[in-house]
């Protein structure tokens, strides 16, 4: 089968075997979407070799259980999927933190083939059926939905709160349109025009740098992964209030912890999230990240949709297989 | 009256005029303990000059109330201090943070003269009448067992936690002593050997740093200062757990925020705590911070007392006014 694999930082677009993994799902892969880390793994942040892709919608063409038994999503049934492969063995998978397993693979993130193919190969137990009323190219949204929404499975978002976003990007759009539901006072910077005007459009109000405030915001969400939104963040964010850190940096920052002590400021890590109420805010049109579609490709053409991906302001880039 | 003075990072016992304030309250200090903060203060790590110190006990020599008037305390009472001198007027203090008062005063540390005196000078509303069966020794640690509440304050300790506190100095030991009784499965790392006795004492394991498993703790509580201890917290805690920061930090530290943000690691900072509840943990005697007193000194010999509380391992340091 067709597929865009990375190898020594190398993406090209080559023919694979198609997968057939015992105990798991095949699924037929219909969209996927580029994300921020993939485009991270070609520059070689993390060590990566295989097929890249986590986001995508599929339907499911082979189950290793016997139609109609558990649980499970069935033949024919259109999926999304959860990309922490998980042993339900390890310390923290015993402990409710399946996403955390000491011995997960992660689909097209690490030793585990992605979704930029064909065919992909997930166990049963990671797959979503995707409601009817949900399109291809909204569902293929639900990885990055999920991930925006962790930050309230991990804190509470007041009514009240005063809430700064940093970054509007690709995740960062996400994380808006699911803080604004929360009725807090929400404010994101966006440094592009069309991703002032995607938030703009839903009533989510934009801030420049320069119009923030210090020692004033609840809670702080950092969405850039860059030192400088890192610090402008740190600078933002009140005494005891809430740093949600949503992207990864390269390499070391040098932090001030002298200050995080006397202020008690909060700082809190985040990362993937809960599938099933990102399928439901889509199903119920409260979340709308087709908006966020930049431009389509084919997967032959998936080279052309990484390049297009990279550039300045770009939001979502889908491959259609 | 006679006065330990800092200016320009140099201590001397120096005479100085007894503080009159308007509004506040005329406090004869009895006893006076020597914090680390002291000793920072002496190193210039902040700037300060006046009279240091910020752990008391004393006696309400002179009130601004009327006897028996309001809640405070009345003339003749023994009463401990919050070292924070707030406005009420702010955006901290009007939510509820008067610790993070932003135009706040505090005791020894920032524009107010301390109390390695014979006199000191608080508002009313600081200060705390001491239990009578409590005695002097014990109650000139409320302010630190304060601190070491805090923590409990910000964050659920659950009596099934596995708990890692990191540094069992001054701070580290009450630390210990109040985790301890949450019941919670707690281990403490303690360099000098007259340090892991007080735990052993206290039925407090102790661990060593080679026994301890990385990404197993739910909560780590660094009390050292160092960056090899924050080094260590961050090894140690799973993912998910909480590594309360509870020592401030010479300059900056270099972390990979990557791995906080990958691991969802939540980091708190602590500070100022709660003095109620540590003056009740004293009384009841679930808590004894008088185990820690190294030695005591008169105010005349204060110079040698800090001299003493710099050498390492040395606990408590007390002044005797």
């Amino acid at each position: 089968m067709n597929a865009l694999w990375l190898e020594n930082n190398k993406i090209s677009s080559r023919d694979v075997p198609q997968p057939h993994k015992q105990n798991e799902a095949l699924v037929k892969i219909r969209k996927a979407g580029i994300c921020s880390t993939d485009l991270e793994l070609v520059k070689g942040y993390y060590p990566y070799t295989g097929i890249l892709g986590h986001e995508f919608v599929g339907e499911v063409i082979s189950s290793p259980l016997p139609q109609g038994e558990g649980l499970g999503v069935k033949v024919g049934e259109r999926v999304v999927g959860e990309i922490n492969v998980v042993c339900n063995k390890c310390e923290q998978c015993l402990n409710g933190r399946p996403t955390h397993c000491e011995n997960r693979t992660v689909l097209g993130i690490i030793n585990r083939d992605g979704t930029f193919a064909e065919f992909t190969s997930l166990p049963i137990a990671n797959l979503h059926r995707v409601p009817v009323s949900v399109p291809d190219e909204m569902a293929v949204f639900a990885e990055p939905l999920a991930a925006a929404l962790e930050i309230q499975q991990q804190i509470q978002i007041n009514p009240t709160d005063r809430v700064l976003l940093i970054g509007a990007g690709r995740l960062g759009q996400l994380i808006a349109q699911t803080l604004a539901l929360t009725g807090c006072d929400l404010r994101v910077v966006a440094r592009h025009k069309h991703q002032q005007d995607l938030l703009k459009a839903r009533g989510i109000g934009i801030i420049s740098e320069e119009e923030i405030k210090p020692w004033r915001w609840d809670v702080v969400v950092e969405a850039t992964g860059s030192p400088s939104g890192f610090s402008l963040a740190r600078q933002a964010i009140r005494p005891r209030g809430t740093l949600v850190l949503k992207s990864t940096y390269k390499g070391e920052m040098n932090v001030n912890f002298s200050s995080v002590v006397v202020d008690e400021i909060n700082i809190i890590g985040s990362r993937c999230g809960p599938f099933e109420p990102a399928l439901r805010l889509m199903e119920s049109k409260q979340v709308d990240p087709t908006v966020l579609i930049t431009n389509e490709f084919k997967l032959k053409d998936a080279l052309k949709a990484f390049e297009h991906a990279a550039e300045p302001g770009v939001l979502k880039v889908l491959i259609e297989v």
